[in-house]
């Protein structure tokens, strides 16, 4: 086979039916849960779901195919592998335009911030509203479990997300209880986000308006070291000259 | 309409006022809700808190119409939607002359730590206090809730805002739960603030007397490329002129 | 009064008894609470909980009048008012040789951290045992407690203290939930005093070894400037001089 | 005795038994406690327990003798211990070949980064398996406990190591409430580790790809410093030479 198709070719075609796949998955995902649909119309919703799932783990595998060194590949593409998973994260892709906000004249640090912020938390609420729906698919039926409406659901993911855990609601299944694990784990990263993305505004704003105080940067350093050898040239230059020949202007 | 009043003219005449709501608002939603309030006070008490609050919103929209670029004003000005929603935050100005300690000379970041520090846990005491009242009107005469006194929605707010999350009281009803996640990732934010500021102290505290160990600063390379241009400018002088001409005095 | 006692000398005949006293005090409060002293012995135990508090509070009071400014002293001292309402912390003092450990070469960073972690430890430490013989006291003899034994009380301290919060042991006296509030507010300061600790080190150990990729300190830039003075120096002698005279050595 | 082993010595023939060691261990303990094992094996897995563990003291011991100066490598090896204390934990050293990742050409920090979080996340996972299989030793057959299976010890422990501490199951017996605080104070720490690590890479991201942004190092100064040093030696040549004499080439 000749490679005659490479990756941003291959995104440019895939993009726009992977988000309407991402949209459906959504869809059928919450209609089949929240609904508790149990009629002819399950089986339709399974399918969609089923459907659209593979075409990401396609688009997943056909990029990795198509990738010249594919351990390379797979280790800069990790946010792919998790669109793969779980395909609504897509839809954080939608945010993007939230991030670059007019108006705002970001630094070098405040895009990035604004950048994690907007994805962190969108992604945080996609996640959390997927696995109420998640629990609350493994839970709702199973004997002893008190985890039976979406807004139960609701309140436990967030009860967990957070780590606080009262444990008024707790999942008793398996799978329910490895939404649990993925959740708390989930949020303490994401707690390490919010942290991490606000120590790096404090440092950035402890010298805010004082173009001095700003710590010197490899470009400093660089002008300085040319006007150094500007200098040198000037001072290399034979001294006995006649001043008839008049210095380079600067 | 000729735009003769500005966002600067408008807060001189609406900053008091709009305190004096704030401290309006505090009153009479902690009678209304700490006194259980029924009889015929209880409607003179609810047309202060919405007299008040909308006093709040019409500010905001006033100052967002005034703006020249309402959508640059919106986003710069994301703490005055915080007030407009959550009134009593307004409070935490009071705070200000906290932050400006006589007696102590701050560094650059000083100064910023002890403006996030205070208006921090100013802004967190009240959310606590404005949370606990949330919670416990929405909770007391709810069937089957236990959050039935101040103290107990005060020490649950406090359970909860750490994220510790016990669970011997938890609220039940929809509002109350909305009041629960608030807190939660409001204290999941609290948490993320006071380490950021802790990991800023902790980097300065580390160089703390040494001025030699603290990093350069763009200041620093500035003043040593005035010295190297001074340099050039020495060197660029006709090299063979009498010494009778004195040298710039540097 | 002439002032002829300062601070230094104050400090130099307090630092015994005082040290003694935290001892004393220790001893007295554990033998109370632990043993929940009732018959003759228990007035005493009081006593010495009581005098030696009140040798802590007249420390304090007594070195804030010796302060020449004293809202400066007062803003400077916060962990001696830390020593005076809780006298045991003092204990922490007694760590001091750990931090300086021999056979460590400490980095400007390395000294300050393990001085935090050593001291943030032995405070926390001290501070869960206290909170356990105050939770215990408070809840004991209380209807409806379940805090009842000393063993119960510390298991209950780290479960708060780390914002766990199991919840299958819980304060229900006014005095137990306060000490329950100070707990977790102080785990959740704990959690970043280990976080921004971590960062630092982090933020060190990534240059570990390699002195050229270390940030470039006020220092480099100073002795950078000394030796373009130097040069400026040297070019601003008159150059027609005969080479006779040998130029400075530098 | 004359000194002629050292520490390397030892190390290269001690490696590969000590792992064998520590895969022994990881398997005896597991079975013991997941199996339940009543019968004559019993005694066999436990004798394997330990023997193991006794090799990974003996070992550390013999490493401390053969030190120069005891304290210093006592001080220089705590992950030694570690080792020693919890002999399953040398089992995070199989995960070094995860952190020489080919085809990623790490910058100074993401190197050190990538080290943290795979010995982090290897550490933690063998801690929470390791803690599993103890609190379900200590608790299974304890009257009123409710721990008594590997799911539930499993779900526990990321329950506890997360600090979210639903309260559903609590150990009950002595040994198990110990694994309980010895997690939650592990997963703050471990919380520090992660939250640390992306504040290391949000602050190296946010000049990513933006060389002249990066902070001025110590080897740039240095670099400008021998210009001015060579620039300095150029002045100081007698400057009535006749040009016949070149200059050094630079």
């Amino acid at each position: 086979m000749i490679r005659t198709v490479d990756d941003n070719t291959w995104r440019r075609y895939s993009g726009v039916p992977l988000m309407v796949a991402s949209l459906a998955y959504l869809v059928a995902y919450s209609w089949r849960v929240i609904g508790d649909v149990t009629g002819p119309i399950r089986p339709v919703l399974t399918i969609v779901i089923a459907v659209t799932w593979a075409m990401f783990i396609v688009d997943y595998v056909v990029r990795l195919l198509l990738a010249r060194e594919r351990s390379v590949w797979f280790r800069h593409h990790l946010p792919a592998l998790a669109f793969a998973l779980v395909p609504v994260l897509r839809l954080v892709r939608l945010l993007r335009f939230l991030t670059d906000l007019p108006g705002i004249k970001p630094t070098a640090g405040g895009a990035l911030r604004s950048r994690i912020l907007v994805y962190g938390v969108g992604a945080s609420a996609i996640l959390i509203y997927i696995a109420s729906l998640a629990v609350l698919e493994a839970e709702r039926h199973a004997p002893g479990a008190d985890i039976t409406t979406f807004g139960i659901a609701l309140w436990w993911a967030c009860v967990t997300v957070t780590t606080t855990g009262y444990g008024d609601y707790v999942p008793v299944t398996d799978a329910g209880q490895w939404v649990g694990v993925g959740l708390m784990f989930g949020g303490v990263a994401l707690a390490g986000v919010i942290t991490a993305t606000l120590a790096s505004w404090v440092a950035e704003r402890a010298i805010h308006g004082q173009p001095d105080a700003h710590p010197a940067t490899h470009g400093d350093v660089r002008a300085l070291q040319e006007e150094v050898a500007r200098l040198t040239a000037l001072l290399d230059r034979p001294q006995t000259d006649p001043p008839a020949s008049p210095p380079a202007a600067p």
